[in-house]
């Protein structure tokens, strides 16, 4: 066991498992046992963390997409044509993985029905894996349990990994500006909300899909995207690579997620996008954040975990009373406690 | 760096005003003060954050309603028809506030533009006043600026505030779960996505919203939300009141924002949830749950703080290095970090 172990930020759940064991099991492509520890990894056990701590030296090696947009816009079955569509390609990517993330559900109910609709569609692929998670399974939090989840994918060998999140607020595009190549779905006549979303979430796109681009009114939703990205562009927002060096030019791929059409021209933007990032540099400035963001993550939780042990003799309680009572505003009382460490 | 990342707090910015002459005239009514205060609240500077403390005292008088749901519901017309009805109901809302939160927007175009379309709605009505956030906003992460505007709000006399969040992720129904009452909006015909949505969010839900119930597939919206209430009461999820009193009975008002249909109906629900909360004693527990929730994020925040401050020798980026090499999982860097302190 590496040193500090015992130092965990989280209170681990012991559960007599062999964390080398269930690693190496991983790594060799035992997929009963990765399964197995991803629901380890979401239930924070000891053994699920020491031996995602194994397999961490492993993982590096895997291309992580983020597809994120609005409800509505048809990601699942856009992503499914994506994976069936990658897996066959040339070069066909042998080992994939489905990452479907739920941040607005606190029970896991949702995701499981998906995963049944999904599971039909894609049965009989051994190629190809899919997790769904919801917040409710995340004790530490649903953007570091993400993380977790694709590290582990990483290190049993996943090429590709899809991480896809039903929403638009901000946990979405945390998670999906996570990835190494993020995608942004919109489709036509989402309504009267449909103009903030994509004010705010084109500055993310890598890759920006008109999906249900066969409905009436893409020609609308066509104009506008095209307008915010050339406006994006003008102000520098919008613009992959601030690396000085030539951006990436974010394009609209049209989809028709129900027929499959356009979906091969969108995998073919992720592989182009992939080497871009590769011979830029960008992929390494990327990870680095990606890992930063993680680090940071682990390391508030920390700090937090050991000043409330530290707080027995009850003065976090006796700031809140305080705060109840207006006799301290939130960041009197937080000052006060802070001054007392 | 992701957007929504949480960082250590900038420190305040130094801007030379008279806190307590600025608490004063939001005390007391002055308009043209609020604003220029929540702005100083947005930009985290030492004068709004001075004048905050001072209003402190004054607050904890207002109603705060969250709406939530996801794009293409139609919330902001919804929104625009409650604020107009409640102003103009018995007994009708002196002062009125809605704070429009987005946190898919890491610039605050999309805020602005949707700010001049109400200014237009509901000009002329001094009774209500309108503030947009974005993520681009607030320097030290938007669920805690949120929080502070409401203070402030709250402090300058608004009895009822009405916040609206754009999108269905996690920190929307963070945001939402932080007020009294949660409203939430579904509208039929979202597509795939809205039974995962639904599944979710119900959870928060004190009173459901089905606006847009004139459009074909509001029948079929209507009886699978019913059934997903059902589901809910009997597994004892969506039903408000966990203390063993009577509990609220979550209902499905429908509504057709665009006409000002049911919303009457919706207006005299929040009276009826508002009455409900004092009554059961519910109130306190929320009130208490929501300041704890404030008092966390800025310990959290404090700490994280402190801790990079007295970091000045570089064993955050010599611990981000080992990460980046693949010799230290994250979790392993964070507890080794946490050893030297």
């Amino acid at each position: 066991m590496p040193s500090g172990m015992q130092r965990a930020p989280m209170p681990l759940a012991a559960d007599g498992g062999n964390p080398q064991a269930l690693a190496d099991s991983v790594v060799a492509g035992n997929r009963p046992a990765l399964a197995r520890l991803l629901t380890l990894i979401e239930n924070q056990t000891q053994t699920g963390q020491q031996a995602l701590a194994v397999l961490f030296s492993h993982s590096g090696q895997a291309h992580i997409v983020g597809i994120t947009g609005a409800p509505g816009t048809g990601k699942s079955s856009l992503v499914n044509h994506l994976a069936t569509i990658l897996r066959h390609g040339k070069p066909a990517v042998g080992h994939l993985a489905v990452v479907a993330v739920d941040p607005s559900s606190p029970f896991s109910g949702g995701a499981i029905l998906g995963d049944r609709i999904r599971m039909r569609e894609l049965a009989g692929d051994p190629g190809v894996f899919i997790r769904s998670m919801a917040s409710r399974g995340a004790l530490g939090g649903l953007a570091e349990a993400t993380s977790e989840v694709i590290t582990a994918l990483d290190a049993a060998g996943f090429q590709q990994i899809l991480v896809e999140t039903v929403g638009a607020g901000q946990a979405e595009v945390d998670i999906a500006h996570a990835a190494h190549t993020t995608i942004v779905v919109e489709a036509p006549g989402l309504g009267d909300d449909v103009q903030a979303i994509k004010a705010g979430i084109l500055e993310i796109a890598d890759i920006l899909v008109l999906n249900k681009a066969d409905l009436p009114g893409a020609d609308n939703a066509r104009r506008a995207l095209q307008m915010a990205l050339d406006l994006g562009r003008s102000t520098g927002a919008g613009v992959a690579g601030s690396t000085g060096k030539s951006p990436w030019p974010v394009r609209i791929i049209e989809t028709c997620a129900t027929n499959g059409e356009g979906v091969e021209q969108l995998a073919e933007e992720i592989l182009a996008h992939q080497s871009y990032l590769r011979d830029s540099g960008e992929l390494e400035r990327r990870e680095r954040a990606r890992l930063q963001a993680q680090l940071d993550r682990l390391l508030q939780a920390a700090l937090h975990r050991r000043f409330i042990e530290h707080q027995a003799d009850g003065r976090l309680d006796e700031a809140l009373e305080q705060v109840w009572r207006r006799k301290l505003s939130p960041r009197q009382a937080v000052e006060q406690l802070m001054a007392a460490v």
